[in-house]
């Protein structure tokens, strides 16, 4: 194939009006698609153009949007990710997600980059995309049922175990506003409550098969980074191999950052208990990966009576691990695999989940909540009994599970009390499992991002990242000295902007950001994928024109600098540990938000690119949306 | 050598004060180098660091500054020049020049990456670099004698045919204040006026001779790219080798953008008489190169009697054939070898001496300059005579001369009668050989550049690079389609400012901007040497540092945003050709302006980066030294 032809991406798009059942598909032209590249990009070309401000997140007006990126599916490590992106139900504003597995690298190989959902329908229904067939098919057996009863009835009823499915567990089937959507029941596109939108829209699945080759301009240069990856991984990610992204556990504990009780503290007694390196030796049954990765970060675990947990809805991941486990004051490893498996079953979120049942903690132990509230329910940090029991009951809106299941900052607003200054949520959307005081960067990360409070839009670790691999990207930036993780110095900000603009372009590529991959094994990967001859100039900007889209859709919803905050907790120091005495200053972050924002050539009122910044992103076409705020906060 | 060790640099700047005679040395180190590099950067981080705004550029207080960048003298063709910086004479603010040759290379085996020149000798002096010998020598036997034979009496006198030498001729001594330096008798650092600086410091010349190897990280990567050009530049530079850099005059005169009679006209009906191939064809005798390089696009022509033209000072560039010839409005080639000889033997910036003349011809056409003025010369357009008496007496500074020699707005000033209309110049400097009329983007160029009127930041014909080498370069900075020569809008300006930032890290790392070379080989290239694992956005921040301490310098000395204006003049349509009832309109000027100065993150009055652009450009240093305006223009 000759460098005119395209390589990579499909070129075809399809669309599924669920209120009609009109299918229809379009053919982006080489131009589109190195412009908007796939994932964030793609999607926030599409929600911009498409979704009037002020729209309703839960009906039929919302998008759901489903799109792989130029490389996903090429046979490569880290190649294996879909983005998936709506109005999210959290924020009110802009909501995006990445999952890895199988399901997005099957959706090329049938012949599509991304999926476009509108409407709703009338009964339940799954999309079944057989590479050119498509089509809309009951589900209302499958309502209500578990994503791995869904899946194999799917596969059963297809004839054909090799169908890839995405889908939702009852938990969007009843609009759990931090419901997730799981490709093979086990890799989440877990944040901004993307599952509550495909249930809205009554799609509890979509089930793929594809036999199409992915044309590929020059294969010979995607071997290449393919066979470096093969060769270097087992030194470069032995760690993740062994335990899983939960292997650093113990590292965070030392330096005072694991989160812990609700934010209350930075270090737990009970680490060890939750490492990875402790469930490698105890629960684990084997290891699992996503297409095409010899890495296998993937957990599969298993614990028998009363836990009973199955194997087949993986082990937890480190943000699970933290979110169910310290951050609920709990250490039983066990307890926190069997909260993984019901959020994989049901479709949570295990963060907001775990972050939404220590709020109720602390509610409940400051009094605020009491036993009659919880329906009898102990609900003390450390309590895994009670933070099971919770995620059950957030999953099936019963008890206070129904309330927590809008998610803390409305939780909070129902329950009163001064219950708000214990939701640890930005915009709407509960905090990972990163602690911002011990490295103040991630403060930054955490108030600009458009998807509200996320790891996955800011590349949390980069503070840490001293030595090794993540510091040539970095230097590779121009940026030469590792720079302190108390730091928040305008240098700090120029990194962050850099690192945040970078991760938006991974986001949009789809790629896995735990590979090793240096800045030139991507642009390798695009050029062979694509037939393109792209710079990592060019990608940086895919990346900034992704945040820069998502801004001004957040801007129309009426967002602005004010909403660019992070919970009132984070500014008070730790009382003991290695951050003792520690804090951010207010003030400093303030300052810091608004050199970000010029440095960034945003507005720093409205907190969005101005005009010429979006001219200088190839998005003349979005300036006049600037102007279309139709709610005021 | 390992990474760790550094390549590409010597790591040695040397630092000669004339007015004391101290001789010192400075070792910044690997990040030093990395961050400013050479050539523009590095020149602006001196000059910004160490001359007070208000300083007399032909004072003691000014600094000269020879610095190669950190590729230079690597063997690979491109890799042969030098920047050399000051206070520009003509424009009372930044100054920086290039130039190719073999000096520059010598400098860097000598084991030096720069020389800062200080003070002022009390007498006519050279400098005699010999490896890590540095001597200060009389030379008051050589001052007023042209370069031809200083570098022969230079040669002779230290016993070695080898040793390179920058040198000023006759008109530098003279203070002319577009007086150039030039290495090895025909390549010329001709804009803004270094020369008169190092007339004024009584410095004659600089003499190198190296025995040092270059150490180089990786030589194999630097061998890849030197044998790729090899393979390639027969094909992708040909008309550069067969004809040289005036291949292209009748391309230009077909496009009605052949500058003629002073802007006047854009097509010149003598246009074949002087174009590359007709030179090819007549009094071309041999083809000349740079450092390492293979396409030898450099001329060597021969001319007898009246002319006595010696090959010895090289044939004339593009830009000297038009600035000679048809802005001067003739066509005699061989008048115009012996002005170009007339330059490089006196040490004239070709561009400003013929735009100089063409100025006088267009007031002596329009009855502002007399015959008395002129010493009886009848000074019209087309007088081959009259033009190569011009040059000789602006060398000289004798008659109207003298007054030339000031430069076209310090000439119209003293001139009067509205003399000014006709200066073509910018911030003092007059414009080079391209017209703004027909690649509209290149009046933002022309309008912003610090050193005033220039094509040498500008990159002036990406404009017309619609297929081939060129366009791959902007594709990969994200601008899939070519833009409309006459379009300013604000995809225009943004090419333009990606494409100024580009030019400005050519003009550090100093390579040739005449080779055929993509992103990845100059990348390669710096790695290769240097061992650094860096990428085109490091690369592309170099650049748009070294424009942002330019600009710095410039507001310093009370530039703001209502000096960046082009001639009046070029908002005139032309009355024929192509580009007839065609111009500029000068509000759509200005609002390019403003786009740019925003999109580039600059205050859009001061026209000047802001605080966090400097910031972003790690050079937090440079932010207090926004307060410094001593000079309010």
């Amino acid at each position: 194939m000759t460098e005119q032809t395209p390589g990579g991406y499909t070129g075809k798009i399809l669309r599924v009006n669920l209120s009609d059942k009109s299918i229809s598909i379009e053919e982006p032209d080489d131009k589109f698609y190195r412009q908007y590249f796939g994932g964030t990009a793609l999607i926030g070309y599409y929600l911009l153009k498409e979704l009037k401000p002020g729209i309703d997140p839960l009906g039929p007006d919302n998008k759901l949007i489903f799109s792989a990126g130029v490389i996903t599916g090429v046979p490569c490590a880290g190649c294996g990710r879909s983005g998936v992106g709506s109005k999210s139900p959290l924020t009110d504003g802009w909501g995006d997600s990445q999952a890895g597995g199988f399901w997005p690298a099957e959706l090329k190989r049938a012949g599509w980059d991304t999926i476009i959902v509108e409407g709703k329908a009338a009964n339940p229904v799954y999309l079944w995309v057989n590479d050119n067939k498509v089509e809309i098919r009951d589900a209302s057996h499958l309502w209500g049922k578990a994503t791995k009863e869904v899946e194999k009835q799917i596969q059963d009823e297809l004839g054909d175990k090799r169908v890839r499915i995405a889908q939702i567990g009852p938990a969007g089937e009843k609009l759990v506003r931090f419901a997730c959507i799981l490709n093979d029941t086990t890799h989440a596109y877990g944040r901004n409550g993307h599952g509550a939108v495909m249930g809205s829209k009554m799609l509890k699945a979509i089930a793929v098969r594809g036999n199409q080759a992915l044309p590929l301009a020059h294969p010979e240069k995607v071997g290449e980074v393919a066979k470096w990856l093969r060769d270097n991984y087992k030194v470069l990610s032995a760690g993740l191999t062994a335990h899983g992204t939960s292997e650093g556990v113990p590292g965070l504990n030392e330096k005072g950052i694991l989160p812990t009780r609700n934010f209350q503290e930075g270090q737990f007694e009970g680490y060890m208990d939750i490492a990875g390196a402790t469930m490698t030796e105890t629960i684990l049954v084997g290891r699992d990966n996503c297409y095409a990765c010899p890495i296998n970060c993937k957990r599969k675990v298993e614990v028998g009576p009363p836990y009973n947990v199955d194997p087949v809805y993986g082990g937890p991941e480190y943000e699970t691990i933290a979110a169910l486990g310290s951050f609920c004051g709990g250490n039983d490893l066990k307890a926190i695999a069997k909260g993984n498996q019901i959020c994989n079953a049901y479709g949570l979120d295990t963060i907001s989940t775990g972050n939404s049942i220590a709020f109720a903690m602390e509610c409940f132990e400051r009094g605020i909540l009491s036993k009659e509230d919880t329906g009898g329910i102990e609900l003390k940090f450390g309590n895994a009994e009670a933070m099971m029991t919770m995620v059950e009951i957030i999953a099936k809106r019963q008890g206070l599970g129904d309330i927590l299941a809008e998610g803390t900052m409305r939780a909070a607003e129902k329950i009163g009390h001064g219950a708000a200054e214990y939701a640890m949520q930005i915009k709407g959307q509960e905090l990972p499992m990163h602690e911002p005081r011990g490295k103040v960067g991630l403060g930054i990360g955490y108030a600009i991002s458009p998807t509200g409070a996320d790891h996955n839009h800011n590349m949390h670790d980069t503070e840490y990242a001293i030595e090794g691999r993540p510091l040539e990207v970095i230097k590779a930036m121009g940026i030469q000295e590792p720079l302190s993780p108390l730091d928040l110095s305008p240098a700090k900000v120029r990194m962050f902007r850099y690192v945040v603009n970078w991760q938006h372009f991974q986001n949009c590529a789809v790629i896995c950001c735990f590979q090793p991959f240096n800045w030139s094994h991507l642009v390798q990967l695009v050029n062979g994928a694509t037939g393109w001859n792209t710079s990592v100039f060019e990608l940086m900007k895919v990346g900034e024109r992704a945040l820069a889209l998502a801004r001004v859709f957040n801007a129309r919803e009426g967002y602005t600098a004010k909403d660019d905050i992070i919970p009132e907790r984070l500014y008070e120091a730790f009382n003991s540990g290695p951050l003792k005495d520690k804090k951010i200053g207010k003030q400093t972050m303030h300052q810091a938000l608004q050199t970000y924002y010029k440095m960034a050539g945003w507005d720093p009122e409205r907190a969005v690119p101005t005009a010429e910044k979006l001219q200088e992103l190839d998005l003349g076409w979005v300036v006049e949306e600037l102007d279309k705020t139709v709610i005021k906060k």
